[in-house]
């Protein structure tokens, strides 16, 4: 495409840098973007400025954060003996909003995918052994996507981790809440079949 | 959503404040762009930065431009007598991507909407108006988009400039080139029959 002004022609390249945004789209949102007042513009620059210099990730957890520590983590009122395993900060906003978890986080920053080029030494696998060799965690709990990456992740932690005295789980995974069993796949519905729960305990209250 | 970190929320909000961004993509673009080096980011709030500072818009064509002038209405091998009325700067890009025009543009910035409150004033209707007066122009080409604004749109303009001695046309509305005739809707089969050409003509050779 021919560009009238370099500065619109750059602005384009890097919002169509973004994955899932083409040169299209992405001139359209810059052409959106003119019609704002410039302290408006000027204040989506500085987000992107700030997202550079500010972001910090919490050196328990390794979840982003403001602080050093994160907000859970310094939460007195939270489990440090039960930490559970996720990918990213997507997860961890996921399961806080379910409010069913009293723990801490372990945040991955990624998942095992010889594909993409990530290895282990790629995430914080090492620094969740750390953490277990102190003592303190109890019990871990696995919440990584059902794909295939997900599984192998699990499996080289677990595999890491079974020697210790903890408890390791693996989230349920089973036929969604309001989903109909006819719809269900194959595989998923297996597993919920095989890992069926005592039905006085499957709705989720305490035994 | 509950974010772990406000410099992430806030660089969330912003992208998200873009038209047919959702949050749940926002956040999974920021999470991309921590993945970037620092200089990228660098880079890529320069860009907003630059678009809010150094954006001008050309004086004679209204279009997006670096300098007081466009490229193409500086270019001396354009023919000043032909103006083509455009909404914004993407389709002087579809336009000029053709080669088929060698005439200069004029830049509406927008298109007559009571639904969304933009009216003639708001648009650069006036500047065209004193660009006829001035008795350069002998011809107006209409190229605005086929919906019930871009036709009110054309017709405000037809009826202020149609008193002029300058000859207006539209942009001929027909079967797409590679169309089939079949799966054609039937108002734009209509009109490609009204607006029949003589056959010598109509692959567009000069007569």
């Amino acid at each position: 495409m021919q560009y009238s002004s370099k500065v619109i022609e750059e602005a384009v390249e890097q919002l169509a840098s973004l994955p899932s945004i083409g040169r299209r789209s992405a001139l359209r949102l810059v052409l959106s973007m003119l019609k704002r007042r410039p302290e408006e513009m000027e204040r989506f620059a500085q987000a992107f400025l700030d997202l550079n210099s500010k972001i910090k990730y919490c050196k328990e957890c390794h979840n982003i954060s403001d602080e050093d520590t994160c907000s859970i983590c310094n939460n007195p009122r939270r489990d440090k003996s039960l930490v559970c395993v996720v990918e990213d900060i997507r997860d961890v906003m996921a399961i806080e909003n379910t409010r069913q978890f009293n723990g801490v986080y372990h945040v991955l920053g990624g998942i095992i995918s010889p594909m993409e080029g990530i290895g282990p030494s790629d995430i914080t696998i090492d620094s969740l052994v750390e953490k277990v060799n102190k003592g303190t965690v109890k019990e871990i709990i696995l919440a990584l996507s059902t794909t295939m990456e997900g599984d192998t992740t699990g499996f080289f932690i677990f595999r890491k981790l079974k020697e210790k005295t903890i408890s390791i789980s693996n989230i349920a995974r089973g036929i969604s809440v309001g989903d109909e069993l006819e719809y269900a796949d194959e595989v998923t519905l297996g597993r919920s079949i095989l890992n069926r729960v005592p039905y006085d305990n499957s709705y989720g209250v305490a035994k």
